[in-house]
């Protein structure tokens, strides 16, 4: 078991706000996402300024892609992106048509997703998923819990590389020890936080302690 | 009843190529949509643009947002959208948070939503929905269907005002006679047509034909 990989949900409104963000993170984290917020307020753009800033990192481009799959794969690609993610709703020829274009492509689980569909996710060669809280469930009060969890270790026996988002700070992290994580994904907990590139070392050493 | 509008799905790749489009369509359709393409591609950006160049049109922000209702529905707001989507498999909260925020929210019908989903948007003053054929499901050679039209009028029904998108042009419009269409949204039928303004006076026409 290889240790889950720390990644930064860049949901800023704006480039020079996520260049701020990133400076600080960028060295720590190993996963750049350039959020739906920041995809959706500056575009592909947004991309672009983050792969020129780190050009070995890899980037994921957070589009939750609906539909035009092969379109906004080519577009995130073109401009940098290594992985995007499409949601769970898009029709399976919207996934693989994405799937085709980027390196990697993962499904965001959001809503009444189905244990039916990921077998067909996997089946047509996808094999990351994310998990998620929403961050608007999360705001009226939702949180983690024991299904989730059992959720998440289903996905993984059946092979998918799962990446959990939510909510998360370096207090959750040892809630999910046992399971095979592929990244924590946070957001505010370390763009927000005082120091931000100190929050990052110790998501880190919190995820050595708790999955090593 | 009132006759459908026509909507142009502006899914361009460049603010450029959505302006060239829209040039020659903008006088003539009811309700400019930036759609997910260019939204991701160009950003909040091309909002402005459009707004810039219409500023009496209803503009809708074709996002498919699935998170941060709020934030997203904000900057769409405030760079000049009238309406935005989301996508059906946003929880309740996140479409709450957008359609607190913009003049009206719709929602992008993907995959397996269920009529009791439907009833609790519009329990939560969510009043719009869109019926879709999903484009890459289009190109596997699917097309509309008596269940389509069945599942619509279930929606108008219900309250809802229905748009229906994905493979449309002028020779489908007869098949939703007698359903109370909110708006025929065409996108590469009308921007990829030899005479774009004659394909929108067309579609316009064959709207009143059938439904006057």
């Amino acid at each position: 078991m290889t240790l889950p990989k720390l990644q930064v949900a860049l949901d800023n409104n704006t480039i020079p706000s996520a260049i701020k963000s990133i400076k600080a993170l960028g060295d720590i984290v190993d996963i750049i996402e350039v959020g739906t917020i920041l995809c959706l307020a500056e575009g592909s753009e947004a991309i672009k300024v983050m792969r020129a800033l780190y050009p070995d990192k890899i980037i994921l481009a957070d589009t939750k892609c609906a539909d035009a799959g092969k379109t906004v794969a080519q577009n995130c690609r073109d401009a940098g992106a290594n992985w995007m993610t499409v949601i769970c709703s898009a029709s399976i020829e919207t996934m693989i048509a994405a799937n085709n274009v980027v390196e990697e492509l993962q499904v965001e689980l959001y809503g009444d997703w189905t244990f039916e569909q990921a077998a067909l996710w996997y089946q047509s060669n996808i094999k990351q998923v994310v998990y998620h809280q929403s961050r608007d469930a999360l705001l009226s009060g939702k949180s983690w819990d024991d299904s989730d969890l059992e959720k998440i270790k289903r996905l993984i026996e059946m092979g998918f590389r799962v990446s959990v988002t939510g909510g998360l700070d370096v207090n959750t992290i040892k809630l999910f020890k046992g399971l095979d994580v592929e990244a924590f994904i946070a957001g505010r907990s370390l763009r927000d936080a005082e120091d931000p590139k100190q929050a990052a070392i110790e998501f880190k050493q919190e995820i050595q302690r708790v999955f090593s």
